[in-house]
């Protein structure tokens, strides 16, 4: 009874928009421990009927190519509608380096003052219970919290984009020219899931230059699936630092919200995403579960044991588990 | 019978250290046919008895870094002492770019004309199968055709440095030093796989510039899991392309292969990853096995369902599964 009127307590204290309240349901989700992760399951279900359109925006890009710049010119354009803007950091690596994108707010300083904006900074510990997880439930405590717009930044560096692009609704990738070897390596897996590419820093180069980067990039994502699949993928120059080409770039933003919440992708991509979200999840818990069962666990340890021997290969050792497990379901 | 015929001929063929038959089975692993997958274990498994001592050595790094060099000179040091060599390109980016790492042979001039080197560059194809699994399977293909070493290249983005270094007996990692930035990002979830650090190109640099990166890097890797561990984490300044330090790897390379055999380590950690082989291999498997039940697919239809129309939680739905699931095995 206690806890049922303590899940109802915070859901007021988080719906009334208190900033302090969504931090520390923000750390509770990130929490390995059953019980808190049941409380926020509760919160986020209990406000699960709301209405309102918000816009889940994921920025990915390499360290260095301008992300915390361009965010801030993007939150202050997002604020001065008077829409409330809330930021997230993802970064796995920053639990040596404490936060090396966004721990220090100092990066943000224009923005970080304003009332209608909430930033929070990576979690210092990893997230022992997966990106795609967590960033799911902080986006949903913010748009409990009221927040209307909420920008999930990330390193483009291993699976993090891929995760964050499985909770947002747009994904933006970050890059800046001449770092070929770079949009080489990276073009594949991490560029797949974008739908805009912007490319920074253009007040570092001549124009020219610049838009041989655009030729360049534009004609190399013309083969990622997504363009295949007929949405145009677009390329745009921007100099966060001097302000140039900001507009343009929420200009593309805005009309790639209109479009698809007009046509309803939007809903049917977050309807995906729940159900990807189901699949994962259970897959993950599944095999715990089933060595709960003392006969799976035997067999377990005893394939196991013969594997180490070598007298079963892993694969005809899976084979067997499988049908060990299937025979006692039937 | 034809194919248990083929199989043996198969087997003589790549024992014999044929170079084709070495090549086409590797092409054939990586294949997703299940024909093609179960004659491969069985090659695999014939050769299980194997009692030569193989190194396997895996090189990760940033594109850029001078890997290729690299491996030329660690190349050429291994096979002027008569050992058979094999070196694997491991690049998940190169699907697009066909090859940007060894796809084009010239970079290894020197060492891709001996006669007991061989070089397989990346497939052209996604790893669809995992990284892990293709390249441990190309790994014992080598070792069945007689190769004492075999390096693993990869590109160090992303998951496939994690998981080379799940098949190596050695991880050993290649950056530059000023790329302070990446140095941050990559800190932690890359580096912490590795056994040896390596700085290369200091003919770029100060002698006090490079002495310099070695002291931060060494301060950065003490936190490491290893380095807690009690293992030694060591960095080394080198030149590849000078020819300068590698005498110097050469030893910690041996170093490092000397000491873990006579401990038993090596065998150790073979098994481990044999184990952890097998985990991962079931866990990924048994879900699509449980719905191939008509009862669980029917239950998981309609949980999927209930999530799309907002009347139960992900959290719930994983839940109710599972507990379908264990209440039909018990």
């Amino acid at each position: 009874m206690q806890h049922l009127t303590s899940i109802d307590q915070e859901f007021d204290r988080l719906q009334s928009g208190d900033r302090i309240a969504l931090s520390q349901l923000i750390t509770k989700s990130e929490s390995t421990k059953t019980a808190d992760q049941a409380f926020i399951d509760c919160i986020i279900f209990k406000g699960k009927d709301r209405q309102k359109l918000t816009r889940r925006i994921g920025i990915t890009g390499a360290p260095g190519v301008g992300k915390s710049t361009l965010i801030e010119k993007i939150g202050s354009n997002i604020s001065s509608l008077g829409r409330k803007l809330a930021i997230l950091a993802v970064d796995p690596s920053s639990s040596v380096t404490k936060g090396s994108i966004l721990g220090d707010k100092t990066r943000m300083n224009e923005i970080s003052k304003l009332s209608n904006v909430y930033i929070r900074p990576s979690p210092s510990k990893n997230f022992l219970g997966g990106i795609a997880e967590n960033t799911r439930k902080a986006i949903q405590l913010c748009e409990i919290a009221g927040y209307d717009d909420i920008i999930v930044e990330t390193v483009g560096i291993g699976q993090s984009e891929h995760d964050v692009s499985q909770v947002v609704d747009m994904t933006i990738w970050v890059g800046i020219a001449g770092a070929g070897d770079e949009l080489q390596a990276v073009k594949r897996g991490i560029m797949e899931w974008a739908d805009l590419f912007v490319i920074n820093k253009v007040e570092e180069m001549s124009l020219d230059a610049a838009h041989l980067a655009k030729a360049q990039l534009l004609s190399s994502i013309k083969y990622l699936p997504k363009a295949k699949s007929g949405s145009t993928l677009d390329v745009i120059l921007i100099s966060a630092i001097e302000n140039k080409g900001i507009d343009v770039l929420m200009d593309k933003i805005y009309d790639y919200f209109n479009i698809n919440s007009d046509n309803n992708s939007l809903t049917m991509k977050r309807l995906d995403q729940a159900n990807d979200y189901f699949v994962l999840l259970w897959r993950k818990e599944i095999a715990d579960n089933l060595l709960l069962i003392d006969d799976f666990r035997i067999k377990f340890e005893t394939i196991s044991s013969l594997i180490a021997k070598h007298e079963v290969s892993v694969e005809k050792g899976v084979d067997e588990m499988n049908k060990y497990i299937l025979n006692k379901c039937r």
